[in-house]
């Protein structure tokens, strides 16, 4: 996904302004207590932080799960360098050469590189655009399992997809991996942002008869718009998997301490700050979705959740069309960025024309850039394709 | 290292007071540079930062290496949560199952953590106490490389033992690395603490002839006595390892975003700073190494560099010994605590007696914590050896 960034550095030297719809950054401001907490921090020397995770931080969570229906012991709570440490970590710990985790498709590109630098491979559970993406049916997920599978893995709501599963979904797959001796992962990063009252605040963690199957992945990043703060955490009831994911948090020492502090003011924020939050994102959802949907020949599902949303557009290639919004296009000096589908793809040739946009501006910037998307494509049309 | 740490928080709570030389935690101050830095963030988003690292940071860091003679371009530096995650990712990078580094032994214990995480297998060149842990013995080193071999890996300054490599044993290593086309992995984080003037400020970094070969890893850690920062990097000018990190650098995102705009101000802190705290550290090593020679059968080296001493105890396991100290022991309330040796060694059985000691608290502590340990050493004899 980054791939693109010289040419966005090259655009932008050359005078072009460039809507980022590309990266699931928000724009919301910090909660004001992450700042003034890290104000507070008054030791003369910056050490180390207990490996597992500041104190502090451990016990907001475990408040804030509580209030969530999610009864955690402080010890199933390890807190790691954002969402990203928490799953190269988890997959180190549960992978070896040749195991499987079955994700399905489209699902966040980064998952391939942490599952492969751990040894494994993932096994794609395949959906389709026409079917909204959605992937909670027990007969194609058990026929991927093999003796080579460890995990079954979500991301609920989904990124790239915005899917949300109900709550007969979760129960299912929670069966799966519970009938299988699975572990499931769930990256949880997005529970807030569910569009949809009957969906609640989704989380696996209520369910306690896998609690051996179970591994959630969190992180501040999206919930609090603070991601360069790299706060996450892994929280599991496995005691076998929390003694080798705390192995590996001891060798690497602990999480920056200052963020940690930060983090844990975080979690004492009102939590009309979700709600607000959540109504932002639908307003950009609902602008998004509605200016989309007039774009002659654009395919779109509204998404229930998350910040994203996956498009299909009337165009050969979407990686070839952002290089040339990038190299060729503008209007009045405007172009555009979004994320081209192929890479949340495993299965070759899937997602050629699809994007995935960010829904992380303001309503009238994206506004004007779904107006950039669509002259970017007429455009595009006429002098690349040839209609 | 910190298998100990449930026994010291009961220690604690049954009144003892604990001299802690069992982790390499600086109790200098972090230069105020830092704090007053990330004061200065004015974003109202704490947004991700670039995956290669804040670009304020990696120029700091280039200005930093030109000053000790390393010449280098802002791409050769990939900024890192830690010396750790620079460790993490490079092995992740280099080593296949089966593949093997070459680390002398006795050496810091995570390696062996993170070179497993990435399937490979640590190669153990011995060293002895007798011959004061030098390893730079070209047969020794050439006699373990096989075709699995995939680096040799220095700790120079070295922990735990202290050693630094003359500049022709450095270039003798390097050699050895360019004729057998291995990386060449320099943890060079102890850098600035050479308590001879002949060593100067020892880099790898120098040798043109090894660009390919070599991969240094550093960290603000002990340089600024800011371990809870968690920046470090990795240096190399290998350009396609360059790509490889850069991917898994992308993959996890970015690095925190505050403590790299700390970091950046520590490295613009007056080199007076590094001289004051070698001044403060050699003060403390001659103060530990005068105590220990006054034990009756303590056997210790004096170490060059880095902040740890090695030294062989009349005990019969110094693992039983440090819980003996944390349950049964005190003097006046007091009591203090180790690195036993075993996990510094690959070896089987290497190290049993052994502890490292890391003097990283003011004279007066380390004379205390010397007078505890010799009068531990007398009582256990008595009480547990029956001598």
């Amino acid at each position: 996904m980054r791939k693109f960034h010289p040419y966005a550095v090259k655009a932008k030297e050359a005078g072009k302004t460039i809507y980022h719809l590309n990266i699931g950054q928000p724009d919301l401001a910090t909660p004001q207590a992450f700042y003034d907490a890290i104000r507070t921090f008054s030791e003369t020397t910056l050490a180390y932080e207990a490996s597992p995770g500041m104190p502090l931080l451990i016990e907001a969570i475990r408040k804030y799960y509580a209030e969530i229906g999610v009864d955690l012991d402080p010890s199933d709570i390890l807190i790691m360098t954002g969402g990203s440490e928490a799953l190269l970590l988890t997959f180190l710990c549960i992978l070896d050469p040749y195991t499987e985790v079955i994700i399905p498709e489209p699902y966040y590109p980064n998952y391939t590189t942490f599952v492969n630098a751990a040894g494994g491979r993932i096994r794609a559970l395949p959906t389709s655009a026409e079917e909204g993406y959605r992937y909670a049916d027990r007969k194609r997920i058990e026929s991927l399992i093999t003796k080579n599978t460890r995990a079954i893995m979500i991301t609920n709501p989904g990124n790239p997809t915005g899917v949300v599963l109900s709550e007969e979904e979760m129960r299912m797959i929670a069966d799966i991996a519970k009938k299988h001796d699975l572990f499931l992962i769930c990256d949880e990063v997005y529970r807030e942002f569910c569009y949809d009252d009957k969906f609640g605040v989704p989380t696996m963690g209520r369910y306690r008869d896998i609690d051996d199957n179970l591994i959630i992945v969190d992180s501040v990043s999206k919930r609090f718009s603070a991601c360069g703060a790299r706060v996450g955490c892994v929280v599991t009831r496995n005691k076998e998997l929390q003694a080798a994911l705390l192995k590996l948090c001891q060798s690497r020492l602990a999480v920056a301490t200052i963020d940690q502090l930060g983090a844990a003011a975080l979690y004492g924020v009102d939590h009309a700050f979700f709600r607000k939050s959540k109504e932002e994102y639908k307003v950009r959802r609902d602008t998004v979705v509605r200016c989309l949907r007039k774009i002659p020949g654009v395919k779109v599902e509204e998404p229930m959740g998350a910040f994203y949303v996956m498009a299909s557009l009337p165009v050969d290639d979407a990686d070839k069309f952002q290089h040339w919004l990038l190299e060729e296009f503008d209007d009045n000096g405007d172009t555009v960025m979004f994320a081209p589908g192929a890479p949340f793809y495993e299965t070759p040739g899937k997602g050629i024309n699809e994007v995935r946009i960010a829904y992380v501006r303001k309503k009238e910037e994206l506004e004007r850039a779904m107006e950039l998307l669509a002259k970017g494509i007429a455009r595009y049309q006429k002098e690349v394709m040839g209609l």
